[in-house]
């Protein structure tokens, strides 16, 4: 029986939607504050971590940059003179991964935007790498770079979206060679965010590294101490690292900047098919990257990436959002807490629209991660069909989910004047609360307000064209393109950023290593 | 870059599909194996525990059956010579509800769907009390019995629904006197799960308490020793108890039978706009409810429920699946565990249609109330538009949405064989899993298989139509309906219980008090 009756939308609600202002939550720093959710017992961690250091030393990792192998080679590990293989005492990986910081800062170019990793904060970025772009009214195609820039502009119209995964959609049109170039320069035009690089070899990575330092306006020597770029080192699972991963590792901990080692460990596929195997596998290959950064320069900013999830046993495909990958989530935070590292997860769903199968899927994600205490959220907007596309309405669907996740972690506040026995005594049994003072000097912020949920009753949503969430979407995500405004940007740094570009244009760019 | 190409759904699906049984997992009493979450210190309980107490001697409870006043004025309680109000010394109180078992098991027909209420028990029941239904294909109607007994079907078809909250939608096409004799047949011929009365006036009650009895075939004394029906009793707040649901808490616990004890505290509107008041005044009544029911019988099964949620202040509609109620859920559970008593909170939302947010406001409902450890989740499936409709559609999403947390619900083994050491072995670095020996042994049961998504490719699921998870729900719900069997039902027990309602009806069945 527990159901009420809802009134008309009142004129405040009306008035609000005629200015325009797409409401949201202010811009914060995010910390989760309850406590982890922990599948495992000490045990079982000390169960999977004894599991990877074995495998780590009997089997060992395909290395495939000789360069990285040399470096293993000096700090102790055994090369296989005959392959790529590198094998890993347990002593050299365990007091490597110790020297990495248990917290840092990632600097922005607008100060308001640094972001701290760590102990329980929650950082949210974009989507990734996604090949393909869709929305309501074009349907789906190749990502562009005008694609890209729009959802820049997303990213940044968002206090939710913390920082940016670069490229939210893989602008095709650019060629490869000068693609970085382009698509950091807009990303530095269209918003003061933190945002990342990728790892696609030793050219790229420090082009990108060169252009944070100019977007900041420091000399060398400041952004060897400040982190100013991310890049995601996705392993080649089973234990295996490329050489575009090596450089992005080698080069990006030289100049103490961020590597999110995140191995791709799909159990069943690239991992073993049972959860704690698969587990075993994705902490070997985290700590194998994890200790090349601290070998290259300890102390260089890390973060403990976990991918686990799990294919559809039927047919082969990769499945995400599922109940083993939230399990697989909180497990990786266990395994991230014991060597006192920040935590990577992700908001992920192998749906193909913006429909419910893709919010229940991201929901579990966002919920496994969360409880699971990741301090970094990549795909946290945007994010379809196991990232081959994203997709515009998805994009505000999430940012709707992920304020409700900053709502979520708000404290509650249980004082005499919470408890409101005063108030319930003014009203008394059998009144109602609307008018007493308690609620008056309350109402206009005491609940989060939504950025897309729809409240009205059923027979003013149906007279007003029984808009669905997903079409609401779209409306809201045109509407805060249509309000875009730039950051102001540093003409002088503007310059330089051109200028950097225009000379390694007309080097040619960087060729894939 | 973590994404993966998807091959078409393999033979084994597409067989899967042809012979069409819907794929569900199997029956089974679920506990949840994790801590629960916990969002208030020790000392924040206990300030909001001597709030309530303080609300209960100070303020008090208007008690509108003079049957119940006389029955807590014996025990103690403080009436006011010229009102309802009852007041109550917090011993009496306390006292009170320490009678109450800290765990029960509810009887269905079936002893095979009898359910333990407690510890880490999780229960989920069907959407109840909604005057509307709605599917694709029929649009919205005010319900019938004929939709009531759809619903039944499904909740009978689907494992992962344990018992019948009654009724789904309200059947108004039977006059409202012989509505809980006809609805209550039609339950016991299409399911032997486990099924609750509503607290709908003194004769009503007893009608289906004796209807309970003759469903399970046993005699009063044995009913009196076994509880076999459930009832929800919803405070009238702030701070009052009706007369039928007052009969409903007096006829219930004088047999022994279940009452779920629920105040309906939305905040800013039935209670304080502040959820530490809101929750302080949920556990007035709670506790007041639940001492009544221990006066009439010390040891009668209770369940502690929750149910505050917030207002939308712009307009006044109730709220549902908000960040407030995943936080209120999670402190229901810290208050009921406080009294050491079962914990009941529900599957709630205030979406329109069975679209976007539907789903992540469900997701939030089910997430908050089970890592608040709920015990019994009410309209579990089902639910629309603050509870004034029941959709066939969302139905089957819920279904889904709970297998996937009684998969989440599944504990990890860790151990040699399943940290796969000899698998990672056996395939290498750079190799797959796939064919691997430790694979094949597990395969078809290593992960949750899905009821409702679609894990295709793009390529596959708009080759094959572009069919968005909600019409895949329609098309779900159709099929279980066609494929549903009746249980059998002792001819004996059908014929005495159509000679019940026979006379009942005859008799003019029940007036409302």
């Amino acid at each position: 029986m527990e159901r009420a009756g809802r009134t008309q939308s009142s004129a405040r609600r009306r008035r609000s939607e005629a200015t325009g202002a797409i409401p949201q939550l202010p811009w914060r720093q995010l910390r989760n504050p309850y406590a982890p959710t922990e599948p495992l017992s000490g045990d079982q961690i000390a169960a999977i971590h004894n599991a990877s250091l074995r495998v780590l030393e009997e089997i060992g990792v395909n290395v495939l940059l000789p360069e990285a192998r040399e470096i293993y080679r000096q700090a102790g590990a055994d090369l296989d003179p005959n392959s790529t293989r590198v094998r890993f005492d347990r002593g050299l990986i365990e007091s490597s991964v110790a020297k990495a910081p248990p917290r840092f800062t990632l600097h922005a170019r607008n100060p308001a935007r640094n972001l701290i990793f760590g102990e329980n904060y929650a950082n949210f970025a974009t989507v990734a790498g996604a090949p393909n772009v869709s929305d309501l009214d074009g349907g789906r195609h190749s990502g562009t770079l005008a694609d890209m820039g729009n959802f820049i502009r997303l990213a940044h119209s968002l206090n939710i979206i913390h920082l940016i995964a670069c490229y939210p959609v893989e602008p095709i049109d650019i060629e490869p060679n000068l693609r970085h170039l382009k698509a950091t320069q807009l990303v530095a035009a269209l918003t003061d965010k933190a945002f990342s690089g990728y790892a696609l070899g030793r050219r790229r990575i420090l082009d990108v590294i060169e252009m944070a330092r100019i977007v900041r306006g420091i000399p060398d020597g400041q952004l060897d101490r400040e982190p100013s770029l991310y890049t995601v080192v996705n392993s080649n699972s089973p234990l295996q690292l490329d050489q575009p991963m090596l450089w992005g590792i080698i080069e990006m901990a030289c100049r103490n900047q961020v590597v999110v080692l995140t191995p791709f460990t799909l159990a069943g596929a690239m991992a073993p098919i049972t959860l704690a195997g698969a587990l075993a596998q994705q902490n070997a290959e985290a700590l194998a990257g994890i200790a090349l950064a601290q070998i290259v320069r300890p102390g260089a900013p890390v973060i403990y990436g976990g991918f686990t999830s799990n294919v559809d046993m039927r047919s082969g495909a990769p499945a995400f959002g599922t109940p083993e990958a939230a399990k697989a989530a909180q497990i990786g935070g266990q395994l991230a807490r014991r060597y006192r590292l920040p935590y990577r997860s992700s908001n992920v769903n192998a749906a193909n629209a913006p429909d419910v199968q893709a919010a229940y899927e991201s929901q579990m994600s966002i919920w496994g991660a969360l409880t699971g205490h990741c301090n970094l959220l990549v795909h946290a907007a945007g994010w379809l069909e196991g990232g081959l596309c994203a997709s515009f309405e998805k994009f505000i669907i999430d940012a709707e989910m992920l304020q409700m996740m900053q709502a979520y972690f708000e404290p509650l506040v249980v004082d005499d004047a919470t408890l409101g026995l005063a108030a319930m005594r003014e009203v008394g049994p059998g009144g109602h609360f609307f008018g007493a003072q308690h609620t008056l000097e309350r109402y206009e912020t005491a609940f989060y307000a939504p950025l897309l949920s729809d409240w009205r009753s059923f027979q003013a949503w149906s007279t007003d064209g029984s808009i669905d969430t997903t079409r609401r979407a779209n409306r809201i995500y045109r509407k805060l393109l249509q309000d875009y405004q730039p950051p102001p940007l540093d003409p002088a740094v503007a310059e330089e950023l051109d200028a950097f570009v225009r000379r390694r244009t007309e080097e040619g760019g960087a060729p894939m290593d």
